[in-house]
């Protein structure tokens, strides 16, 4: 089956927005053996959006829309549609009342008549329920091929695309790409390659790609277009000849969040986590809170923006900041114990870093940053170098951190 | 004058890429009045891109394209213009002597013959030099119109883009088209469209658009194309009315970050800020320390996950946390002055509520966040109920505490 993607929004042929829907559509896609020919963007406009409906529908099977499904005059996605299948827009009733039970279940009294808008549908198309947003998928069959319309809020469409769109289209499959990712940190591009230099042949049909991020490299094995079964069979041939190459650097698989592993260890163990906190300002603590569940293991942290903080909040001896300074291995040692105290935890992690771009030295240049962390009686604890400016220091920082945490309770 | 952009590559299709160069040409040559009027993102085929080469120049005054002028036997871009243009491709000496003189720069003996065929260019031609990438760009005036190849490496294609391509089109006229966005945070797109109603033609020639995100809505004037100066001043004079509007709910402009705005109030005054985290785990903290010189006026914060900690390291009252539980106006406005006292500050904020997925209550569903702040002696809490899953709910949470301390600011 081959499918074009049609984006609607100004934003972003004024290059203000990313279009991160689009890929994420088609990696979607392509994974269930779904072709994407083609991507367009075009305006909020109603004879653009049509005629790239109908051209996209001339060459395709189908078009799949996301964006202009929203309540203000600036959103003709649904008129173009109507259009283009020839058929009337009429107010579907039960959309309407879908739209108004999202008002009252966020305990808003009643639908504004603005959205009243969005329960417009072309005759003769199904209506797609939206969970998490106002605007309704449209799942139109035309004379001329298939139209989807998706809102263009990514969450939303996320799940429409999973819940209402892949199982409607999962009747065509035929040949699919597959790719895994291996998810490594601590280790800088050029030396993995040099590492897995030697790979060669090993990984049979399959390709690899070096991705770097600031959360580490991701490596990824591409296989396919073919049967499958026989990708999958090849896929996880070539997975486990990469992943005995790279040992303990990986943390993960896939859409693997390192937060997530080191949360997943620490629950196995039965054992709790507290922070301390200075150049990363919250961020591990967040990191780890955004996976549910975080709170049977997460205790909670201190930031210790100020360095009276340290020393009140987290038992650091005044004398040892002064003579070795916030950002040593030393302080943050004792930064982690102090937290380990607080919180009555098993286990902590502590970061004090210089993330720019004031505040660095010839002795510590803006990048330093030094993580401890302590698990029961043993601690470790290290000075890294990070490039990039402040954000990227901070994020990889972060990772930093809890891939210190991993590895130490790896080895305890 | 009207530009399509083409993207040339199977990666993007495939979704493994995001197309960052399609989103920094629309910003470039938006800014110098070019409209980008259409994206699109065709495959490695010569027939697909001589396809959407052909049906650009119908519509538009040039097409761009990036990608597919590489060495190998998949870059065929050069091969699809040449069949638009209706020329063969010729060596061109000059272009052959600059990619050989690459390949000596950069300490290589000489240039791999596989490199030759990135000197073929289509008859009639410009060469654009490429200092960065062995691809030189391509500038072809055909009869269809104008059509402009650039390599799809990115620092290469912005090189490029500036040093040749903008001083070329800047011959072609001198019309822009502007934009100015204003934040708003704490308001529905629908209440505020609402609110926004009656402002009908007062905006002139600009036009608005609403843009709804987890940081709340933004509304984004746009006017031209037009002289530069008209441009500005039919903006400035929009811009006002709308400002003027939408009042105390905008928080900023353009770029804007809530945190740097706060923390710049609180510069201003000579205030320091602490805070009391519980369901956003560091988010706030995160947020405000990842601003320039937060030290300053950053003091820390405390992430009290377990009600333990909110009594322990917060002075929460535990009758009072058992009693009204820990997403309540009452443990928030506890918590907030808890961390005022501990990091003695003037200013703190506060957040505690149910992320989910689980948690929730018919009482206090998944979505329920209380937040307080507190000025000196002065305190204020509110309940209030965020749609979408944790991450939304987390970074809506993170971003009500923010715009909390900006308008108790503003009111004390």
């Amino acid at each position: 089956m081959d499918v074009e993607l049609l984006t609607v929004g100004a934003e972003l042929l004024l290059g203000f927005t990313l279009d991160r829907n689009a890929t994420h559509m088609s990696r979607t896609l392509a994974a269930r053996g779904v072709r994407v020919t083609r991507q367009v963007t075009v305006p909020d406009d109603v004879d653009a959006i049509a005629g790239a409906m109908a051209d996209g529908l001339a060459r395709a099977d189908a078009v799949i829309v996301t964006g202009g499904l929203g309540p203000t005059p600036d959103d003709v996605t649904r008129e173009a549609a109507a259009a283009v299948a020839g058929v009337p827009l009429e107010l579907d009733e039960d959309a309407l009342a879908q739209i108004r039970a999202r008002f009252t279940a966020l305990g808003r009294r009643e639908m504004p008549e603005t959205n009243a808008v969005q329960a417009m549908v072309p005759r003769g198309a199904s209506v797609l329920p939206n969970r998490r947003g106002t605007a309704p998928g449209l799942w139109i069959e035309t004379d001329r091929g298939l139209l989807v319309l998706l809102p263009g809020v990514p969450h939303e469409m996320r799940a429409l695309l999973d819940a209402e769109v892949l199982p409607r289209l999962a009747e065509g499959g035929d040949a699919v790409i597959g790719s895994r990712t291996v998810r490594t940190t601590g280790i800088a591009e050029s030396d993995l390659a040099g590492r897995l230099g030697d790979l060669g042949g090993t990984l049979g049909v399959a390709t690899l790609a070096f991705l770097p991020g600031v959360e580490g490299v991701d490596l990824r094995l591409t296989a396919g277009p073919g049967r499958g079964d026989e990708v999958a069979a090849a896929l996880e041939r070539a997975h486990a000849v990469l992943r005995d190459a790279v040992g303990v650097l990986a943390y993960g698989e896939d859409e693997d969040d390192l937060a997530a592993v080191v949360l997943d260890m620490l629950r196995e163990r039965g054992l709790q986590v507290a922070v301390a906190e200075s150049c990363t300002g919250g961020l591990v603590g967040a990191r780890l809170t955004a996976i549910d569940g975080a709170s049977t293991v997460f205790a909670g942290g201190v930031t210790s923006y100020a360095n009276a903080s340290k020393v009140r909040d987290l038992d650091v001896p005044a004398d040892l900041l002064e003579r070795e300074g916030a950002v040593s291995e030393a302080v943050v040692r004792a930064m982690a114990a102090g937290a380990r105290r607080r919180f009555a935890t098993e286990v902590a992690v502590a970061v004090s870093g210089v993330a720019g771009p004031g505040g660095g030295t010839e002795e510590k240049p803006v990048g330093t940053v030094c993580l401890a962390a302590v698990v029961g009686d043993a601690a470790r604890a290290v000075t890294r170098r990070f490039p990039g400016g402040r954000r990227e220091i901070r994020e990889r920082a972060a990772q930093a951190a809890l891939d210190m945490v991993r590895r130490s309770l790896l080895d305890a």
